[in-house]
């Protein structure tokens, strides 16, 4: 039973990090308000984004992933912090939730604002068999793997190469297991493009992880997974990671408004089509920070921030949820992988006219020691010049160069403008003209029509439409490794021997697109009238086409 | 004489940075014009940010500096690159230059557009005795102190706690020598703030670098520097690294007009007040992104980027040079120190009404290995919530946290808004809420009123006015360390216990300032109507007074 209330209560209904953002933020706002907050398992406010590095043993101890406690939350910031309680029913009438308690026994308590921070759930695909399959959530999943492996598995499949089934293919791997990830997209990591996504699969190979895209799981016997070509995979120990869906059913049940995947919908202070109600985090639908629709972006970033603000505007502060980037990042086997906003599949998916430019450069100066090539992608729209995502691979010096797009697109700077941003510059740390310099730099030569390239993708289309294709690089690149058909004019070379080309369009190619542009430029100049420079150069295309 | 030319002829006085990235892009805008670069000394095109990497032997191969030869860029781009040609006049009427040859002999050469890429050269005080002082400004300079080392001296002194001089103490101390700085300012850095900076100076002093501020330099024997208190410093080598001035010699002489520093002006497509004449690099006067106003900012990105763009003006393509930030850069013995915008010394100089935030978060997050604190400050004009500025001194993450400060300001993003960029979080890269989220959320809770700081340099007028120091940290930490006069209430006991502080204004502290915001919210709304917390803690008010 609702009781009357001295001061107004609030019950946060999940208590990780959504749900415990808030509820500490609203302390700090509101000393004399009572917050409850209802988390069904034993653990609140732990990390989730650390739980795979436990299992590979990096985070070798199990209480690092405990960042908090009922009682220190109870301590610190007077929180009624309950574990084991799992709400079953919110009646909006009577502003009242119910909780079942591990004994079975059911409690009702009254609230004057309720915030659903009930997160998104593993989805389990229904496969015969597939019972004895574990899923990684929360502190008890991990639990049940780690004791899963110390039973001695020799193999190991993750199905679903997400950020999740990738960092476990890492992790299990570390454990000795003998580790094979199965996809049902023909790449691993689906937000990359695919040739971005190729570096991170021969990583994982590379370290002796099978990959087996295009590949759909169908049943599960007890030591192997079965896929629909009829062949199977060892599998001792088995993970679904094939993506999370909201928790959004106690929500639903209470006649809430709900949207993308069956996310609840809220506005921008993070409000219910209930008034009283309030979502935030993996349950609550985003907007789309490039495209402004409705999005569906389980990330923690954004459920810490949206927990927080969702206490502000229960105390009447005046705050705006920000639409979301999806930036996200995934370390694997040394290599990382990182990305913002949209994808150009994505983007033209979407119907957008798309601008795109690979680069390779390195993480720093070449000629200070240490240096280590990435692969960095921008895709802009070609009609506004507008970024609409990044992407970038590589073993340093990827993060930040992935945050300093998004931090660009927050801004509201065109891709053009990056070739102007003044980022930190010695020789240890980047290039006097950084790889997101570089980016702004071809973004504005393509702009401004000064040059024009043909992405690996389109390359095949236009040979067959007649065009020259030129390798520019010194003739030992080009014996080492060169496409079908080009031949070989060095750039320093190009002045004297551009007659050899002969009349028609021209794709000209380097091993990374710097000298194809120096080519591209100077074959215009020299009256060739149709001339393309293949973006990223043979580094791109060979990892797109292997 | 100048001959009648069938093509427009540039000449490009200066072939490093910002000269030969005019001249490249020149060639590929143009691809019939003449193009002659006149280089006074020996190379072009090398790369001076790594030229003390070279004095310490982190960069062992003396080739690696030299990353293009007048052959190189005559074939790829057909320019006409002449070293060892010193320019020694301009004569604007008749628009040509006149060159000295090492041979004494001079050459003059008609122009059709001039740019003036002289640089900057160091300045060398005028101390008896220091004509043996070295300085590092170009590859026969790092040459002369590479053979001075092999000598076998025992001791060096360097005079200038600058970028320059403090990678200098790093690479001397490398190679072995006893190594002595010797600053005018009180502080090492002086772009720093002084806590800021305390922590380089420690750093360098740790690995056995003396460091001897607020010291001049008074005279100079044949193996000491002896400074204004009449002491003396060992000083078998002798670098000069006071800083440098804008090489603008010539141009006064043609009666080009010159502002801040002696730097030529310039225009926004870098036209001095010749319409024929260009100049770029550090000779060129910049504007302020801050302040708006002329700068001097010898900086290899901003050199690099407006001699690209002062390429495109002179072919006659719409291109405005940006302002500058100044965002700068240095590794110090495995510290990362780094600074962008306005200091808030300059800010505070500038009439600014300033506001402060200092934290300390780690690299990434706690509960993954690995993770390195560091210093993070945020400059900020209190009136408008502007960023001014930002400084970052630590092991890890520092280059991404300045970079993305300066792209927010480009962006024209403020304060609070950094709350809300979304940056890529997994624990190995950075916390949920990043470093500079939380700048962010410090900002709008100043901003908004929820929470007031005061500075560590305000705490002593504050206390003197009366107010009660609590030091909000555990017993054990107060023991450890505690400013005079606090007296300690854990946060975790402050609800119970604050009635002990009894009437009046209270200064809160903790270790960095967090839980100190925890206390100062829970003050003001147990009734406590004036209450600061100490921003960046016992921490940074250690750093700054010890």
């Amino acid at each position: 039973m609702s009781t009357p209330q001295a001061a107004p209560r609030t019950i946060v209904i999940g208590g990780v990090a959504a749900g415990m953002s808030a509820a500490t933020r609203l302390r700090r706002l509101d000393e004399d308000r009572e917050i409850v907050v209802l988390e069904r398992g034993e653990h609140v406010s732990f990390a989730n984004c650390g739980l795979p590095y436990h299992v590979g043993g990096v985070i070798e101890d199990r209480e690092a992933l405990l960042l908090q406690t009922p009682a220190s939350l109870g301590a610190r910031f007077r929180l009624d912090v309950r574990t084991g309680h799992d709400v079953v029913a919110i009646d909006r009438d009577a502003r009242t939730v119910t909780a079942r308690l591990r004994s079975g026994e059911e409690v009702e308590l009254g609230y004057d604002s309720l915030v659903i921070a009930t997160g998104a759930s593993p989805i389990r695909p229904a496969l015969p068999g597939a019972e004895r399959a574990h899923v990684l959530r929360d502190v008890a999943d991990v639990d049940r793997i780690v004791a899963a492996v110390a039973a001695g598995p020799r193999t190991a499949a993750i199905v679903g190469a997400g950020f999740i089934g990738v960092e476990l293919a890492e992790n299990l791997a570390l454990r000795g297991l003998d580790v094979t990830v199965v996809e049902l997209a023909d790449q691993v990591l689906p937000p990359l493009d695919v040739e971005m996504a190729a570096l991170v699969r021969a990583r994982l190979e590379e370290n002796g992880v099978t990959v087996r895209t295009g590949a759909a799981a169908t049943s599960v016997t007890e030591t192997t997974l079965v896929l629909d070509d009829g062949s199977s995979v060892p599998a001792d120990l088995l993970v679904m990671a094939v993506g999370v869906s909201p928790e959004s059913r106690l929500a639903r049940a209470a006649g809430l408004e709900t949207g993308e995947r069956g996310a609840v919908v809220v506005d921008e202070q993070q409000r219910t089509s209930d008034p009283a109600i309030f979502a935030v985090g993996d349950v609550a639908v985003k907007r789309d920070a490039i495209g402004g629709g409705d999005a569906f972006v389980p990330l923690a970033q954004t459920a810490n921030r949206h927990g927080r603000l969702v206490a502000d505007a229960i105390t009447g502060r005046p705050v705006r949820s920000q639409p979301v980037l999806g930036t996200a990042i995934v370390g694997v086997f040394g290599l990382t992988a990182a990305s913002t906003g949209w994808s150009e599949r994505r983007a033209r998916a979407a119907g957008r006219d798309v601008r795109v430019i690979h680069t390779h450069p390195s993480d720093h100066a070449g000629y200070y020691p240490g240096a280590r090539p990435m692969a960095l992608k921008l895709v802009v729209d070609a009609a506004t010049d507008e970024i609409l995502g990044a992407q970038g691979v590589g073993e340093a010096g990827v993060d930040k160069r992935i945050d300093i797009v998004a931090t660009a697109i927050r801004g509201g700077l065109h891709a053009s403008d990056l070739a102007d941003l003044e980022l930190a510059y010695a020789p240890q740390f980047g290039s006097a003209k950084d790889p997101v310099n570089m980016l702004g730099m071809i973004a504005e030569n393509l702009a401004s029509g000064l040059t024009r390239s043909v992405q690996w993708h389109e390359l095949d289309a236009a040979l067959a439409a007649g065009a020259t294709l030129v390798d520019v690089r010194t003739p030992a690149e080009h014996e080492r490794e060169s496409i079908p058909g080009a031949v070989n004019i060095p750039l320093d070379e190009l002045r004297e021997r551009h007659g050899e080309i002969g009349e028609g369009p021209v794709v000209v190619h380097c091993a990374v697109g710097q000298r194809g542009h120096s080519a591209a430029r100077l074959l215009a100049q020299l009256g060739h009238d149709d001339v393309r420079n293949l973006d990223g150069g043979v580094r791109t295309w060979s990892t797109a086409t292997r």
